[in-house]
């Protein structure tokens, strides 16, 4: 195990740690600690939402949750000799759920995942599904399986859905103005376009609550919940163990922050809070290559090596999607948003068909290891998307055939009361 | 080998075939052949453009192609007993490239991948890429290389770019209609939005040109260059051999029809005519799960099993992108078509570090068995779309190092005169 | 479809071939015809026995089957400009059965499998099945299955069980000599140790018998059945589509021959005849890495590099042994042998607790795709392999349970009458 | 974290452990704790020589090595209602290094791999390697490099070498009897055929030295080195995370005891000590089966089902072997350990074409997780074996090419003064 360089006390909220965290993107929210590259270091972490859920059978916890806490960032960590323009080698050594006896925290051999209501949140088919559903996982090892979905149970791509560096004040700007534009497009939509900053529950790090510099990020500090130029909520499944991550510096110290661990999720997410989430430990191993945004043409987003450990599954069944409305029969160009949607949609349907429930079958696409891919872009009208099911993480057969599916009650996620 | 439920003479073209296929879809078109459930038979093809591209080194062809006359379709073929509502089973026993000794055709022991300009097809980068390109590949076994595009070869995950059923004519209608309505929101777009029916260079299998019959296809049947719920144009790579396809049934019979076999492409089928295009062969068993739409929920898109012997790549190099469009900095909401854009807008940047071309890196996208994966659809506003490239395709190392990448003249694809 | 260096006429012998081929090893057996390096080329071939096999449900052909007739090889092939002491780069393009319509050769639709009597070939288990049994297999596409071992069908990694270079004269001797003393330790031995040069039924390709070149031939010819320093039987069934071998060169042209196609084999080829066994075609490259023995140290077997489109599987049930005999409780030292046959008998044990007869069991291991491991040969004084059973090869669930397997009548191989 | 059942003070010897482990097998040993089927625990583990080996560059520590103090083993642990002929089924959940700061204990940061002697210990090619040497592994996350190998690094698939249960005491005297039987072959061979039991260095888990139940233990107790009926040291790779082992339980309350971490090993282990040698621990699941060995046919070796999150490689350079020795020209029969032992033989010399030494060679071997196949055990007289060696350990391309091997000098492992 290396030396910690975020140390979290797992019996206090992220707010009332020695050296806090924080929940904002900001350039001057200082540094925890700080680290050179060559070194190895372990960040510890708590579940995104700072434990506002619970291990339990009632929803009405993702119901209330208070959005503006989230996410819960460990960090910065400085690197050494770290200046804009460079890219910071990040290498996923280990990661996990919280290496502690089972316990009350998400990560202390459970974690959870909730469909958020339109109302607080949403998530991809929020349309379908608007009010709030959660599911606890029991996790096993590599394994997790539910008593809220029972019949599946599969090794987790562990992950952190969200680590990034800090942005320029320059960068930060262009995020505001670029995200207040688009929320001006439809001021009143819900769920919102985008989320602007927010002063309420604003946290960070070690600035003191009051002071000027507090002020000023929580007043300008950008939201949490989307991925941009300094990498942030990417939820790409395959940041696991053994990966190396190359973000672009854009602040001296490049100031890495994350958290939002997942113990499983598939690829999209949708369910919003869709993997499965915990708090944990991930142990990094840093480096630079100096000048190398401008070196390999990195400017907008990481580059990323996948590790070579992820979870083998090699029989699948597979749904299509095309960017058609078929309730409307409305046709969108080249929509793979939409035509994603209809997959996951496509998806559903044909798991109702074995007694699962629409809140079960979306919650499985949500956090199993489930391939999202974008087929073909450029057949006009429409996108092209499919959605690769494993078979194997079910423990009965899901495949097609001639008799037809076996319909049997398999019960229901934890609702709201 | 099975017996050929579809002939094609590879010296003449698809309008001059003894029983000659199509290129609309409609109900109407007489079936070539009928098999039963349980048969196995081959269906030969011609590539999609019906032999308009050469080998040579000019894009010339690209440039001036007659896309009113593409894709020739191989079939229908009848299956007795199909009717609709059925799922015809449909699983791809082998396929390949024309299985003749090396001449002038597309899948000839060559195959071609077209950048379409602007003005006449375009492509998922057409605004970067606005001219016409075409890079010729020679087929050495299950690998792919070639002069245009020196340094990388790939193992095809060979699959058929199009295949599906008839529609009826209320299906047929609705296409129409919400195609209609989506080009009158901008008539005048270049490329456009969507393709009407043509009358110009229609082919309808067996009927008279000139007939009624013939001349309510031109004038109502629905152009092949989308998927829709009929199957139609997916460009899955993964439909390659040993995969399983359920198709829903829409006509009696089902009339299975197809072509635009590709070599190898990645996901996004990115130029357009981004995949390595060859005619060549498919072997086909099929049966019927009668009733199946209604069995498995299945009703807009076909569901399918990718087979076990697709490539396998342990290694790559990977790109994000997030709905932003960076030059103008204009934010958009959860769209996954603009993510993946920057994912491959990304790589290609990075490819062109080593020496490539754009139109070499943008090929190299469209035809490797690069992986894109809908990595995230909730994290408002953004999307986050990642590309993964296999690094073992390049026999240069492309990892990114302390040192910055090696840079060499790559030489250019074939452009037009 | 490559030009074809060796042609078959499937409707005759080996021996009444307008250019025959060979059964046995032998320099001065005349080549059949001459490819370059940077050539392809295709090579037809007979099933390994010339087709002694019948598709019935009687294993009598098994048991009376003239083994000195086997194997036929296609070939030789002579490669420009080779020389002794060159590796002969061999790609494998493209292979599979008789592509043909179905007919009464293996290869045609189907394959066999047999389990060969003691006194007449004997295989790996023959202590334990002593006498004849025969299996069926259907080939579909990728996948075989058989009336007489239901429950089961495998994709198959289709390779060449045997082909390989000439030995020069020396070689040859080197070969006789050693396998002689070998005989004569036990000289009676049922079955034989080894197999000498045998006149009876020996081909010499072109030369005519009677000619003193052919009595040579037929005199010194090593035969077929063991591999050697010029590669031949290896049966390894990762020689398969995009496979790359690396043979070295022992004469002049290097005389390239073989055959013995599998549709399908398990690790070890335990049932001795244990591979589906077919005819058909396999398309080869070929290039010279001159003086690469020398050059890479390549001096008693070929060098290979798998192809990557192999099946994937990912669940198995393994079985280890070692080397003890536990009927004697004898113990032997570091026995891999041995170990692998514990293996193999642990998990025929195993199967006959779902109600396989132990030949059905023995045929699956010879047959499906398996993994046979040497796992540890240095813990004094046991080996330790262990076998590796794919568990998506079966229609039902064989993983361990605390339930306990199900039990079934699944019938049983052809027997002898 | 699960709760620990087996606890090791890092800072001693396990003789010095306030609960010791023990190191031999014996069914009076008695439990150092208890668990209940469907528990989950962990084990701590010390490197299977209790600390005598060195993060040094001297080989003196395995040359001097006391090989009757090896293997320590942590356990045996009670589970509740075991009894013979029940299976205990083992899931590994976890299992790593040990989780503390870098140290002196292999485990801690680092690990080992030997060469021993011939005149203590030997190992699979003792006759070309007769003397001690050693390699120091670097640990980092899932990877491994040496200072001593320079140009391989790779991701371990961490495994325990060494887990079982305890013998009865028939199934004790079994084994002594088959082994000395075995030694009075050839009584003064060396290295010996087989370890027979020895009162020296004997430790017995809380057994009192001295004491009459001790003195039984050290007299008959058998030796650790072999794998047999009770599990014991397999070495078996693929005993990674995720996997389930099902060992046939002898005694009441099984007895499962082990050690002997490895962080990577190759097939074969082909040096003895060949594996990177760590100290850890090892989460454990565990529950029954109530008269598996019955139900399933399992008496005499363990079954598995190894875990899905093995690192994926996909290209290897292979090397094949027969049973004959090539300096001699000696032929055997059906011989799996001579034709690995060539194979192993062959790669040694491909790699030495680099730059290698034999020894960095053989330890590369050892250690990498290279694939070691029974490919054919019928051809007779030539067992065929074939060494699959993956091409991305190395950071330069070992395949083979027209222009030959890169040539270099790599150093040397570190040898004995």
């Amino acid at each position: 195990m290396p030396d910690v360089a975020f140390e979290i006390d797992y019996s206090r909220s992220m707010f009332e740690q020695n050296v806090p965290g924080h929940n904002r993107w900001h350039p001057d929210i200082p540094i925890a600690s700080e680290v050179s590259p060559g070194d190895e270091f372990r960040v510890e972490c708590l579940d995104w939402t700072d434990g506002q859920v619970n291990n339990d059978d009632s929803a009405n916890d993702i119901r209330d949750m208070v959005l503006e806490r989230c996410h819960v960032l460990s960090g910065p960590i400085g690197i050494r000799g770290a200046e804009p323009g460079d890219l910071l080698v990040v290498d996923i050594l280990d990661l996990g759920p919280i290496p502690q006896a089972r316990g009350d925290l998400p990560g202390e051999g459970w974690g959870y995942t909730g469909i958020f209501s339109k109302v607080n949140g949403g998530g991809f088919l929020t349309d379908r599904f608007p009010e709030a559903y959660k599911t606890i996982w029991d996790l096993r090892g590599q394994q997790a399986s539910s008593r809220h979905i029972p019949g599946v149970s599969y090794t987790g791509i562990t992950h952190p859905g969200l680590f990034g560096t800090a942005p320029s004040a320059e960068l930060l700007e262009r995020w505001n103005e670029r995200e207040r534009a688009l929320i001006a497009r439809d001021p009143d939509r819900v769920p919102p376009l985008a989320l602007p900053p927010e002063e309420q529950e604003a946290l960070a790090g070690s600035l003191d609550p009051g002071s000027s510099w507090f002020n000023a990020v929580a007043r300008e500090g950008a939201r949490t919940i989307p991925p941009r130029e300094n990498g942030g909520n990417h939820d790409i499944k395959n940041f696991s163990r053994g990966s190396r991550v190359l973000y672009p510096v854009h602040v001296p110290g490049a100031k890495l922050s994350g958290g939002d661990l997942h113990f499983s999720q598939g690829d999209g997410e949708i369910t919003f809070c869709g993997a499965i989430e915990i708090g944990g430990f991930i142990d990094f191993g840093v480096d630079l290559i100096k000048g190398g945004m401008e070196k390999y043409g990195v400017t907008t987003d990481p580059v990323f090596m996948p590790g070579n450990v992820e979870p083998r599954y090699s029989e699948f069944v597979s749904f299509c999607g095309t960017s058609v409305d078929h309730d409307t029969n409305r046709q969108e160009y080249i929509d793979a948003t939409l035509a994603y949607r209809n997959a996951c949609l496509n998806a559903i349907e044909y798991l109702k068909k074995f007694g699962y429930t629409g809140e079960q079958a979306y919650m499985i696409l949500g956090t199993a290891p489930i391939e999202g891919r974008v087929s073909a872009v450029v057949d006009i009208p429409n996108a092209s998307c499919s959605l690769y099911l494993p078979t194997a993480i079910f423990d009965f057969d899901i495949r097609p055939t001639a008799e037809g599916p076996t319909h049997r009650d398999r019960g229901q996620v934890a609702v709201t009361s």
